[in-house]
């Protein structure tokens, strides 16, 4: 099998040319560094992807987690992972330096979540959830608390998790009833169950920090009774031993894929003594707990990308290798047999991967680099990269997660049968990616938010600012008569992208909330169609310079093939938004209005 | 987990009311059947579906089988259910009597294919193998091969195979070099190695008989000098006992999905005895079996369907019972939560889902019907439906598995989480159905074969009875104004089929056939969408008649349920059609052209 899981060279072209990433060291939060951290981030990280993550992907899917006496058993690799990124700074990259981290910028911490992603999926989310559990301390709670946990995370010595789900409540974060009883001692008495909660406990790390979600008794029902708090597995006795927190895993899942992290059932507090410490103040616990779910999701589609890069690769290998059948136009069997990859179907199956590939990866530098200048800036530019990160976080999540599961499914598909049996990694990779679409809140759930929740925010203000930012690519691309064609195809598609949404908000008004939102889940793909389009139009901007300036026999070849996959977007992807269009338009109440009993035969 | 996996009013609907399943026994070669043999099949299959193999369908999955000392081991349940199919004459439903076939027409046969299937996929490959193999011999073999071979395996006591993939020769059979070695004793001696060969060794079975093809020493180069043999696992020796046949499993191989089956690399002939016997004249061996893979190909979107069906089930059973969220327009947390199925986005899930399964199955059953007019007519309509049967068989084989596909992944994905967890069914589905656009020829073949082979067979017959086939329904739909819009619809949207492959056949005499045939398989999609929604039209004239005729509660939810179904095939599936034909009619060359090494990064 092969090494190669991503294109360092697409990482350099969309660091470097397409969203300049060195341009952000103008600003004093971000002054420390420079392009050769930047390099050396990204040499380092393809060092550990290849050395400490892709020799242990299969075996951490053939020995998934045991629950043994209580404890999760982990693949012992994981041990080593996490202390390796613990003293290379890897979980505190984005970190600010004052709490110890590097404070290097998003659309660098975007590196190694890729590659390790790419490289083991498993593996790379034991430190993003990590990450996003120690920001979420950092951020919002005491000084005492940071100081007793964020050191020991970022050092990869201790787990976080984010425990939200119950088993009465999933999507619906309003239900949940994990309960938190006050004491006079800092601590509130915490008891209630949790499901479907990943690295939530693993013999890999001395301690689990839970990020959890509880109610606090005679809260307010509902979102706005929700409090955050920090639960550890084994909490600080006065004397500083850890002692246990009543944390109890009741039971481990057995998953399709994403086999080498585990996923489980807890109970807290089932003896009375599980304690949990208030982050910030009473009642504000999902507020704060958004800040951490969005990087989530936008560290999904990270993933997804990731997994989707790695099949690509792995097809690509193959399609390469494997001799089989003639040009259709030189039947003559005396003929030897052809490479696959001459073969303009297996072409198209590999340019459909690598469009959606790239083109997701191109959003989520994108989002990154929102992420960045909205920490540099303030006033109406730190409003203005808000709203864009906002706006676009659904799409990000769930554009590479369905396209990814399509993706790996035609990388799968390009092997035959041997994609389908397990001496090639397209299997695996083809269960693993299937958990996109579902976690961090499913595809549904997104499509809801994307039209009803930020669409509308602020008077349109994120999708004006959108459809500003589409149309300057537009207007970049138009003045080059070889991108023309596509700068005016994207800004047909704009029109219709408008078009659409004015005739789905007049429907909201005219028919109310569920007409406006029964097919929201198609205008996130269509709207995802135009967004990934506009990408590809930025990257070509990017390509037409480096193609005047640039000579040598690779990155001409470089050029020429990111010009094919921008062409295949064009005309093999944007189209679809033609029979998207027709049904948006067509609000017809057919899934608001039909009886549910007529599903039955 | 619930228990229903098919719906049997939708069975019957289709069986009666839209293809008319009695009309056939007024042929004399059906006339010993009736209403009352077919509602007895019917019952039957779902008796043993239900008795014999639902309850097998995890515990094979989580037993797949095991090569020990040269045999594969399988699971016992297998032994029970092979006998049963023999003695109840399920595995010769369409043999003719003479040979102990129950003589049943194929739309018959298609019943327990289907039931089957959805109960459990792989137990379900072992008997449509076995007849394939049998059926194979009976049209071609001598009678001496038919005496030999057929009751035995008729009986489900001798398993069948078609062994064709070589390490080498996959999609391109031109190119197979297992031998065979002429010998005076009326047997060859056959000498290679075949992969990817389902049930090709088993312990429920007393032997394994290999429909078997090999080059002939001195026969021509490619496709022409193919011959097929008979060769069992254990031959029968001159007085009569089984002995060894020199056939070799020497490996075995661990699949995604559709463990219930095994599929081995044999080895034959390692010690020069392994005698073939010859079926049909040299040479001749491809078009015979073509007789079997066509048949397997029908078969293959069967088991597709099948297993989107049992999805769809489990997903509407999990849709009813979980309660999550409320209503859009009325949020308020003191409110009881409401079953998901409540959520129009669900809605649509569910509809998705019915819409390819009761759309796919449709399709088969017409085709079932076109090939039973075909064994009882003659002269031209003899050759209307064998073109119609030809043409219809690449769709019928990939719109059900690519979509079903689709549609397995929409119903794990209604279960959120816990679609990806194996307390539930849909991860196993998920992971069966997706062999389906790999065996018995990839998409990307079928493709080829609809476009390059069917579209213009005899000057375009085939394409031209096909339109006139669809034309017929509009017609029949387009006098009841509550049918019309649709019939409007599937009218414009066959002139877009005209008009797209006139324009393709252009494309060929202009450019060859690498442009005409570039985008095959998207042709075959756009190809299946109008097909399906034609099956749909079809039933919903059916519907129509059922409204007027039939009053009772259940009857009127039937219908209003098929046509929410309907509505929905015509405003989200059929408008994809759109996107593809701006597709399809754009041929630039781009995957003809393209360079392979611009792949690379």
């Amino acid at each position: 099998m092969g090494e190669k899981v991503i294109s360092e060279k697409n990482l350099r072209f969309l660091l470097y040319d397409v969203f300049d990433a060195p341009s952000l060291v103008k600003y004093p939060y971000y002054a420390e560094h420079g392009k050769e951290t930047f390099d050396m981030i990204l040499d380092t990280a393809i060092k550990i992807g290849k050395d400490m993550l892709k020799p242990n992907l299969q075996e951490m899917d053939k020995n998934p987690p045991r629950l043994v006496n209580g404890e999760v058993k982990i693949h012992p690799s994981v041990r080593a992972f996490l202390k390796k990124c613990g003293e290379g700074g890897w979980i505190a990259a984005n970190a600010p330096m004052e709490i110890g981290g590097l404070q290097l910028p998003i659309m660098i911490g975007l590196l190694p979540t890729f590659i390790f992603g790419a490289a083991n999926y498993s593996a790379s989310a034991y430190i993003s959830l990590t990450y996003g559990a120690a920001h979420l301390i950092e951020s919002f709670g005491s000084r005492q608390l940071i100081e007793t946990y964020v050191p020991k995370m970022f050092a990869g010595e201790w787990q976080g998790t984010m425990a939200l789900t119950e088993p009465q409540a999933g999507t619906s974060l309003a239900d949940i009833i994990t309960s938190a009883e006050p004491t006079n001692e800092g601590y509130y008495r915490i008891r209630g169950q949790k499901i479907f909660i990943s690295a939530s406990d693993h013999n890999c790390a001395e301690n689990i920090i839970h990020l959890l979600l509880a109610k606090i008794k005679g809260a307010p029902p509902g979102v706005r009774g929700i409090s955050l708090f920090v639960t550890p597995k084994r909490r600080i006795s006065s004397d500083g031993r850890l002692v246990f927190n009543d944390v109890n895993i009741s039971g481990i899942y057995h998953k399709l894929g994403y086999r080498g992290s585990p996923i489980t059932h807890m109970s807290l507090g089932e003896n009375g003594d599980c304690r949990g410490y208030l982050v910030g103040e009473p009642h504000k616990g999902l507020t704060y707990m958004f800040q951490m779910m969005n990087e989530a999701r936008i560290n999904v589609g990270v993933g997804a990308t990731a997994i989707a890069s790695a099949s690509y690769y792995a097809a690509l290998e193959y399609a390469k290798e494997r001799p089989q059948g003639r040009n259709l136009s030189a039947k003559d069997p005396a003929l030897p047999q052809i490479p696959i990859i001459k073969h303009p179907d297996v072409k198209r199956m590999l340019l459909f991967q690598r469009s959606i590939v790239e083109g997701s990866l191109s959003l989520l530098f994108q989002c990154s680099k929102y992420a960045d200048l909205k920490i540099v800036s303030n006033g109406k530019l730190n409003e203005k990269y808000s709203l864009l990160l906002d706006l676009l976080t659904p799409v990000a999540k769930t554009y590479p997660s369905e396209m990814g599961v399509l993706s790996v499914s035609q990388a799968l598909q390009c092997l035959g049968g041997y994609g389908y049996c397990d001496e090639f990694p397209l299997e695996q990779y083809y269960r693993d990616v299937r958990i996109h679409p579902i976690h961090e809140g499913t595809t549904g759930i997104h499509g809801i938010t994307l039209l009803g929740r930020n669409i509308t925010m602020k008077g349109g203000k994120a999708f004006r600012l959108y459809l500003e930012e589409v149309n300057d690519t537009i207007q970049k691309a138009e003045v080059h008569s070889l991108l023309l064609p596509f700068a005016i195809q994207l800004r047909s598609a704009l029109d219709k992208l408008e078009s659409v949404t004015s005739h789905l908000i007049r429907i909201a008004e005219e028919k109310g909330l569920e007409f406006f939102l029964a097919d929201a889940t198609l205008y996130l793909e269509f709207f995802g169609i135009i967004t990934i389009a506009w990408q590809w139009l930025l990257q070509a901007i990017s390509i037409k310079k480096k193609m005047e300036n640039d000579r040598s026999e690779s990155d001409r070849k470089f050029c020429e093939g990111k010009m094919c996959v921008l062409r295949y977007f064009f005309c093999y992807e944007l189209p679809k938004i033609e029979g998207l269009s027709l049904r948006l338009k067509n609000v017809d109440g057919l899934t608001v209005e039909m009886d549910e009993a007529y599903f039955d035969d």
